[in-house]
């Protein structure tokens, strides 16, 4: 498969990894900054490019890993020329249809449900991929790509995927949140946030066990009214992270009724 | 060791399970419930009360696990005749000084930072124990206990334990609420919280290696207006998750400046 990767952000560096792991030619990466796109490049064996009319004219698969909000900017001038390809993208929350408005044939979407930084490479094996594709052949080419990383693929239209999104912002972007500001409080009083690996660690095994909201424990759960009256007052210094402890102690209070 | 257990919640189940499986005795369990006492009493393969004045008078060590918010309703009674014993709580919010005012000359704090369920059975080794005493030879002995428990003992004092509770809340309880969001917002549209399980995983395991305010991913740090809106409109019949992802955004944003 003959790959252009249009975008060499987090995603784009780790999925590019991973399709050269797997066999796969990335024949090109795109970015606006030639730095980012050379960066990229060179460690998938490809060439780099930021101006859009460089992009190839040849590829089978063009992935597009744009922020969202540079979509619309970015695709007439990239689709033009190009329309006999297979398009994909890989965002949550951009629905399949956006392709449609380019005239094009063969698209669909390639979301791997996954939290990417480049400093960090991720193992595809487990990644959820979430497939989507304006017909049979095209959803048939999406899977084998995918399979060829992962053993966890699975189809999901616009709708699902909104929500697929939105839940992984709950389950990683907010719980990394809430790791942050447990690493913050702890330094603010001369603690390595090291101590609270092996919570962190348990607290993600447990719900491979028991659902969330049986696993979950602390003073809000009790309503231990004492504890979180002593808690809120330590946050006098920190008034958002006192406001989160509050609306968030309410939401898991509310929830076991 | 003979140890009695005050208390058969989360905690001191755990830690009763894992004291016995260490070569300790645990000679008595009192629970406000006989039917508690006694689940776990057999447990143990001890005995249970639930009446204040039936508590042994010959334990060695008192393990303390009450709601903190019962701790003085109790141990008035439960204290007076056992004076010359060695008493500690496993509170992460109440300071060591509490047990001053009952008099006691050997006293302390015995703190595993751990998130306990009944129905799942943690391994003691990696938890984090914190302990806190009236004295060295009260501070040996606890050690000597914590250590046969677990590789991870520090000492940290009632200020530090304050804090570090505080961040447990966070990084344990407020991320397990994360969990239960995601869940009910995957089930309610037909998806199994499974799928989400290998994207917890790696957020947890991210920042054994990554700082949490580096492994920060999304809309929220990226900054992505688009997606942010779109999310708050599928939160529209959830007025509580709405207001915990415009917050939790906040939050993240503000600390990438």
């Amino acid at each position: 498969m003959k790959i252009a990767l249009i975008g060499a952000g987090n995603l784009a560096t780790n999925l590019g990894s991973a399709l050269v792991k797997a066999g796969h030619v990335v024949c090109q990466v795109y970015s606006r900054t030639q730095t980012s796109a050379d960066t990229l490049a060179t460690k998938l064996g490809s060439r780099g490019v930021s101006d859009l009319t460089e992009v190839v004219t040849d590829a089978q698969l063009y992935i597009v890993s744009l922020k969202d909000s540079a979509l619309d900017a970015v695709l007439p001038t990239l689709v033009k020329g190009r329309e006999y390809a297979l398009w994909v993208h890989t965002a949550g929350s951009v629905p399949m249809s956006i392709w449609k408005e380019y005239g094009l044939k063969h698209y669909g979407v390639f979301y791997p449900m996954q939290t990417f930084s480049k400093v960090r490479e991720v193992n595809f094996t487990e990644i959820p991929f979430f497939l989507e594709a304006s017909g049979k052949m095209e959803m048939d080419i999406l899977k084998s790509v995918a399979s060829s990383l992962s053993r966890n693929v699975h189809e999901a239209d616009s709708e699902q995927r909104k929500f697929l999104h939105l839940s992984a912002v709950f389950a990683c972007n907010f719980a990394n949140a809430m790791y942050a500001a447990s690493a913050r409080l702890l330094e603010e009083h001369g603690l390595s946030f090291d101590v609270m690996l092996p919570l962190i660690d348990e607290t993600a095994r447990k719900v491979h066990e028991l659902h969330p909201s049986e696993a979950q424990t602390g003073p809000a759960v009790r309503y231990d009214r004492n504890v979180i009256d002593k808690h809120l007052a330590l946050l006098d210094n920190h008034p958002l992270y006192k406001e989160l402890y509050e609306l968030t102690s309410r939401i898991i209070h509310e929830a076991k009724d």
